[in-house]
């Protein structure tokens, strides 16, 4: 298995209301949305909001609960975390954890989405962020 | 906030033995990777395998269970999705969905991580696969 993902698909109670928080935060949908999932071009892959019972379906799973996995966005400012969390909470996160200096030299914070998905948002004091938004360990 | 994820971090109950199932996959640990950590470079975004106590205790959030989020990677070709559910399998996972042809054209199976997450093998009909495995929609 090539060492990638494609797609990340959050599980949500209400397709449309989880559409237009991301809208809320500025991202646009893809051409390929309709009521039943929303896409989101995000670099090198996507990111999908599927219904949850849709989801269950798909994979067998009975009853997930949020928390499992994080998504994490990494800001290229130690004050970028601080308010990125004030504007997520604005659009109607949860503030799950306020900017917080790591041990490790970062600042991190966390916040949930209107269906629980918890989402970090991410400062590194190595320059691992590229112009273009992606990731890339040095 | 940019449209775009740096990271998914997916809580596993033993670092070590969840970082020994992808690479039994052919997955490449980074060198930032340590007892606690595991860090694997994704095309532009990084995957994490952290314990779930550490995550849990980072987020606030208490006893998630798998399956409110999806990673799904794609595959050039049809035949790929079976090919890859057999070779998860064969490396320690559990199968959750054979490849089944879905009503909208592609391909799809899914498979259980040893830790409970859930992975989608997927072919898409549209050629939405970059050479570099990028999946940018058209």
């Amino acid at each position: 298995m090539d060492q990638r993902v494609s797609l990340v698909t959050l599980a949500v109670a209400d397709v449309a209301a989880a559409r237009a928080f991301y809208e809320r935060l500025g991202w646009v949908a893809h051409a390929w949305s309709n009521p039943q999932i929303a896409f989101f071009q995000t670099g090198c892959m996507v990111v999908a909001l599927y219904g949850a019972a849709a989801l269950a379906a798909d994979t067998g799973m009975e009853a997930p609960r949020p928390g499992g996995i994080t998504l994490a966005i990494n800001v290229p400012t130690r004050d970028g975390v601080a308010a990125g969390l004030e504007e997520v909470v604005a659009a109607g996160a949860t503030l799950l954890k306020p900017a917080t200096d790591m041990p490790w030299g970062g600042t991190t914070g966390y916040f949930a989405d209107p269906d629980g998905h918890p989402w970090e948002i991410s400062w590194l004091p190595e320059p691992a962020l590229a112009v273009d938004g992606s990731l890339i360990l040095p």
